[in-house]
Parts: structure tokens; sequence; C-alpha cells
């Protein structure tokens, strides 16, 4: 896909922008290490408590998110493109292997399907990070903003930033 | 994907497997390009009236087959995986875009939820050629069989090899 001219379609898509004052490669680093995303995926107070990722078309994109009451919140996907330092794209509408979902109504994530896509491009501060994230209807996009997508997203990425900053040098990219 | 160990799930997957006498890289041209495929790709009276084919990840795939009756039977996936004259991947759980499904119900091939996984192997005599069809549950794997899967593909894949057999030499890869 080139994503590059691509124009988020306004009833179907969410699309979160900011540039931020670390390189591709540490977000890169953040996004796609097991560990490190377990960090800052999820707004404080809730946590991520498992990952697993294999950082290839078909491979599993897998996470549970704890609520503060101590609930879990399991998530599968099947990650699309790999295209280190630049770009990540995976779907929770396929299951790893590229099987099609079950979606529970009953977990918040999966009561929409929905495809995501992190573009990293070199900014003279860092980077300008994008997530658009493309809804199957109008139902689902509005119910996603709704949730507090912006907000959400806005969160995770200052936990990301705040993360990698903190971490030694020598451990930000595995 | 590492396709070379996958075993098909016995309640959620159907294969088809035949060794041809014609090699990998026409099967490949008849799969792929959209003319060759009109010509093969839904077993007679049938007739595969439009055809839309592009081959990257992301990319539509798209066919409207017409029955002897002259009705149109709109389809539309989204290619996941393009390894020329080896392996190509599409799923209709994906529009084009990568963007999730509106499947409808109302028509034959969106009644389930599949990937489509076309494996090709240089064979002594020509090509192993493999079509695995991975469904989103038991049910619509016990329909897909029930429509005539076997059958289905087999002439297909016969359609397939003659077709290509009586195309002029210069004419078979595009």
């Amino acid at each position: 896909m080139d994503w590059t001219t691509y124009q988020p379609h306004p009833l179907l898509d969410l699309m979160f922008e900011r540039v931020v004052d670390i390189p591709p490669e540490l977000i890169w680093s953040a996004w796609t290490d097991e560990e490190h995303l377990k960090h800052w995926f999820t707004p404080k107070p809730w946590r991520t408590v498992e990952c697993e990722i294999q950082l290839t078309p078909g491979g599993i994109f897998r996470t549970v998110m704890r609520s503060p009451e101590g609930q879990d919140f399991p998530s599968q996907g099947c990650i699309l493109e790999v295209v280190p330092n630049s770009r990540l794209v995976w779907t929770n509408a396929l299951e790893a292997g590229f099987r099609p979902s079950r979606l529970s109504s009953e977990l918040p994530c999966d009561s929409f399907p929905f495809t995501a896509v992190i573009l990293l491009e070199p900014h003279q501060v860092g980077t300008r990070y994008r997530a658009l994230v493309k809804h199957r209807d109008e139902e689902g996009c509005k119910k996603h903003g709704a949730m507090g997508f912006h907000e959400g997203w806005g969160t995770a990425l200052d936990q990301l930033v705040d993360y990698m900053k903190g971490l030694d040098p020598a451990a930000r990219i595995p």
C-alpha cells in the first residue's frame, strides 16, 4: 500500500497526528518490542500485562489490558505490513495466520472491526507520528471516537516518549 | 507466513491439492492476469465477466460472476501476500486498502468470511497445486464444503489448464 497519498475517509477513519522529539527508530522499537510495548501501550491506571508480536505479515499482534479493578481484556489481531522504522499495519478482522476473526461483542476492543496503520516519518525535531484507524462502518468509527480515540492515543504516545527517554540508551533498541 | 509447514485445521480449513502438467509460471499468470482469469475462474456455464487485481498487499481482488440466468454476483477482497510463481493470498474479510469488510449475506461468496491461499511448487511433471481456504468458524467451513468446494475448484483448475494450453505461447505470460 502507498500510504503517503492516502486521504482518510471522513466518516470511516480516525487519524491521530503529532510531531515528537525522538527519532523513528525509537518509536519503532517501542511499538515492536514486546517488553517495551507493555510499558506505554495503555493509558494509566490501566496496564498492558501481556504482549505477543510476530513481526511479519500473518504474525500475531496480541495484548492483554488490565483495568484498575483487575479485569483483563484480551485482544488479538494479525500483522499485515511491516516496514521497519516507517510503517506497521495490523487488523483485528483477522487472527494470526490470516484467518478471519471471531470478534467478541463483550470485549471493548472487539466491538468494532478495525485496521490500524502506524506511520513514522523523519522530521527535523524527531518524528512525524501518525496513527490511522480504518473502520468497517460509520457506527464503529463513531463508537471508537466516543471511546476517546484522540485522548487515548495521545496519552499512550506521551507514555511512549517518556518511557523511551527514561531507558538506558543501550536498552532502547533490542 | 511460512506455509510450507502449515497443517490445515480439520474443522476450519478446506484444502484442494492436485499435480498438473503445466509449470508454476503459467498458473501464476492465469491467476494474476485479469484477462486470463476471466476465462477459467468460474465453472461453466457460469462466467466471470469482470476481474480487477492489484497485485500487492492491500490491493483489490474483485470479480463479478454471472449465473446462466444472467444474474451477477460481485465479490471483493484484499490481497495479503504476493510471491510470484509461488504464493497468492487474499481474503474477503478485508476490502482493498485493508479496511474490514461489510459482507452481504445475500451474496453466496460473502456468506462466510474466508482467506484463500494458492500455493504453487515446481513438480517433476509441472506443478504441485494447492488451494487452502481458511474459514472463521465450522459453520462457514461446512457451508463452503456443501457448496461444492472440491468439485468447484477442481473444475476451475481443469478450465485453467485447458485455457493456458490453448493460448498462443507468446500470450501466456503478460
